[in-house]
């Protein structure tokens, strides 16, 4: 197309083009507050799809659902010490509540670890009680001072899980089950991204972790983003809150923790993973609306058709959008639902319908041919795969090709800077070539073992630092 | 059973049976900050069910998901004067975010019209614009003075509608649509609680509403609750944050809007609605756990049967959890699901297996008999749908047979403080009855009109008042 494109294009202004999409996509807005976002409907069936795949993931994994306080009193937060320091510049303070000023400071949750501890020292007693498995999803605040849509916002959606264990073993165990089983398995199967599963170094752990699980993906720009992370809280929140247990033997014993989550940054690692110059592209197994059926002008039989066709598709299991806003140009609608990243768009006009068929439009290969209209149902599932298939083929093979193997820190910083990953020897490296790597904007964005795998302590041979600029 | 009862019995006080209930089910604790709530697992998944059926109901209407922020400018909440006079006493300020003191205070959101006004005035353009429908899931907060777990917290969960349609008409039928196939569907058919919809009293009314239209159930000791609300707003928020389109014929026109929002309340009222003193008893099509097979004691084959059982109920569609916790003593079991409200309970001990029944025993209907296992799989879905109706006959015939007809304010007052509703003329009533019931505890719940309808206006010839004491 000879026109101006409609978003600016990645290879010019990467920032600017996420920005554009966002706008475009209708997927959010900024908030009236600094730093807070609108989500839009679009936006929103993305994160209900998320929110729907994971659920059914955490449910698997045993964990039951619940709800605790937004408020949580500001003593709480100080019982742990790396906690509080971890969170305490990011705090907002509700200091007046119906008309009167609060005698205690409540803090607008950041996480749940304090306050969901003082209920699990409640709720448990004995080692039947164990494994207390819980999830929530819910809303959180971190005050942000370089906001960015999705990506880094004040307020964002998550769950969040929190589990207590009798042995530091079964915790181990079940953080490492939420990485790959949970996250890993929606992210590289649903989302079509093909993340990376690593150790956090010392100075990148949560605050009061004592190890943190990370999944990092590498975006359009040869950025890192930070998908999701699981912790082994070890005692040191049962210490806090006095969370025990009385073991079969009869003895009190502190319970071993695990917490783990993921948010609405997801939608951004989506938009950055697969969008190109055109739109957001949208993996199948995601897509709210998988395929949409538009009726190229006002046209009674086609209009019929569309419809008809909208029920046999939904029929076929296919989620499927009829668009027949006929008052609305056809091109504008097209370019709108290459926008919002729609895997299959099927076009029916008056001429195609004499013929009995569609034109079909895919967006993850791009291009349009004419395809029976009767052989649609039939055949979309297994594009639907094939496109979703592609997408992670795609993300796999780009990941492999922007990253380097570098055995010195100039190297690592070099690879990074120019926009990829870097794998560094960790022993090349350490705890303070770690430290240095902030003065470019680097990171080691997790550790990982020479096979693959994911080390189980900091100072395995072989382990492998990734270095990268991140979100 | 000669044994202590686990609850406190009902007519011996109700408060204190809700309050015992709700401790021994497990379905929620008070939380930190007065007036907050832990919402526990199995509370928890009875709000997911409400918030499935309900979210069906509301994207069947054409409503569409989206999220706004928590954060509200506190100068937004003063645009629309009648809506700030009304929240003002309930709000909760954030006045230091990040380590500093805010320039201009944030409010807690205690509802959204005025934050979604505000980005509706951005999004509508035209009459192609409209109808814009929209829902969120959220948490909001109203600083409670009397808290009461579900029925009243300071913070609760729940979803709020917004709409902005092109007509008057447009609107009013789409809120009424919300309050008769969204609702009252949900309620009468799923929750099994015989509601009355009807209008508000203007000074009942949402505060910056033209109309509220409302669905008050009566709980087992007489009081009413408000299950849900709809309102036609007009233009008043449209006025405030200038949301106008520009209509087919070139006109800019005030958008007129609705709002409706439904909350964990319904939860409280789940309980007080179907509670007896053995616990709580579910609708088995909200129960989240309709059925559960009970291992009475540790026995291999009883526990490959049980758990084959378990696997066959969920096969038949049937939402069926399998209880096989030998080392807990039966009967605290058997008492604990009792307490949960699970429908039907099927116990399998060595003998039963041997003769191939167990005991079936059904929560609504009460008593024990023994049945084919074989044959449960087929039986128990019409028994489920048995049991549903039964409720809402028990809830239907509780209102009636619990309601007086009465002519004077005297004996509405009677009525209503011996614990039961009065239906009185609104015209032998008025405002000024009104107000005057305050004095005694009473108000005026609805209006309806003579024929069980809803009145089009206040002043309808044969307006009928429903008095009682509420929650």
């Amino acid at each position: 197309m000879a026109k101006a494109p409609v978003l600016t294009p990645q290879a010019e202004d990467f920032p600017r083009w996420y920005q554009d999409l966002i706008n475009k996509a209708e997927l959010a807005d900024n908030g009236p507050v600094r730093g807070t976002m609108v989500i839009r409907p679009y936006g929103y069936s993305l994160w209900e799809r998320m929110q729907q795949e994971l659920d059914a993931r955490i449910k698997k994994a045993g964990a039951r659902n619940a709800y605790f306080p937004l408020f949580i009193p500001q003593s709480y937060l100080t019982r742990e010490a790396e906690h509080v320091e971890g969170f305490a510049p990011e705090l907002a303070m509700v200091t007046h509540g119906g008309g009167k000023e609060l005698e205690e400071p409540v803090v607008v949750r950041p996480t749940s670890e304090t306050i969901i501890n003082e209920y699990f020292s409640k709720w448990v007693q004995s080692y039947r009680d164990l494994p207390l498995l819980i999830n929530q999803w819910a809303n959180v605040v971190r005050w942000e001072m370089r906001p960015r849509v999705f990506l880094r916002t004040t307020e964002f959606l998550w769950q969040e899980g929190h589990t207590a264990h009798a042995t530091d073993e079964e915790a181990r165990d079940f953080a490492a089950y939420i990485h790959r089983e949970v996250y890993a398995d929606f992210m590289v199967d649903v989302l079509g991204i093909d993340v990376v599963l690593g150790r956090k170094t010392p100075a990148e752990r949560f605050a009061g972790a004592v190890n943190t699980l990370t999944l990092e993906a590498m975006m359009r720009d040869g950025k890192a983003l930070q998908m999701g992370t699981s912790h082994e809280l070890g005692t040191n929140f049962a210490k806090a809150f006095h969370t025990s247990y009385l073991s079969r033997e009869g003895r009190r014993e502190l319970v071993r923790q695990t917490s783990w989550g993921s948010s609405t940054r997801m939608v951004g690692g989506l938009i950055m993973a697969h969008g190109d110059d055109h739109g957001l592209r949208v993996p199948p197994r995601l897509a709210p609306v998988q395929a949409v059926v538009l009726a190229v002008k006002e046209d009674e039989a086609v209009l019929a058709e569309v419809r008809s066709l909208g029920e046999r598709l939904r029929a076929a299991g296919i989620r499927t959008e009829v668009d027949d806003r006929t008052d609305t140009p056809f091109g504008r609608r097209a370019v709108d639902w290459e926008l919002k990243g729609v895997p299959v768009r099927i076009e029916i006009g008056p001429r195609d319908l004499a013929d009995g068929t569609a034109m079909l439009a895919r967006r993850v290969p791009g291009g349009k041919e004419p395809v029976a209209i009767g052989a649609l149902p039939r055949l979309l599932p297994a594009l639907l795969e094939e496109d979703q298939a592609a997408l992670v083929r795609e993300s796999r093979s780009r990941r492999e090709s922007a990253t380097s193997e570098v055995t010195t820190e100039r190297e690592a910083v070099a690879a990074a800077v120019a926009g990829g990953w870097a794998r560094i020897p960790w022993s090349a490296l350490g705890p303070a070539g770690e430290a240095r790597l902030a003065e470019h904007g680097v990171s080691v964005r997790c550790l990982v073992a020479e096979d693959g795998s994911v080390p189980d302590a900091d100072d395995e041979p072989g382990t492998v630092a990734l270095v990268a600029r991140a979100y």
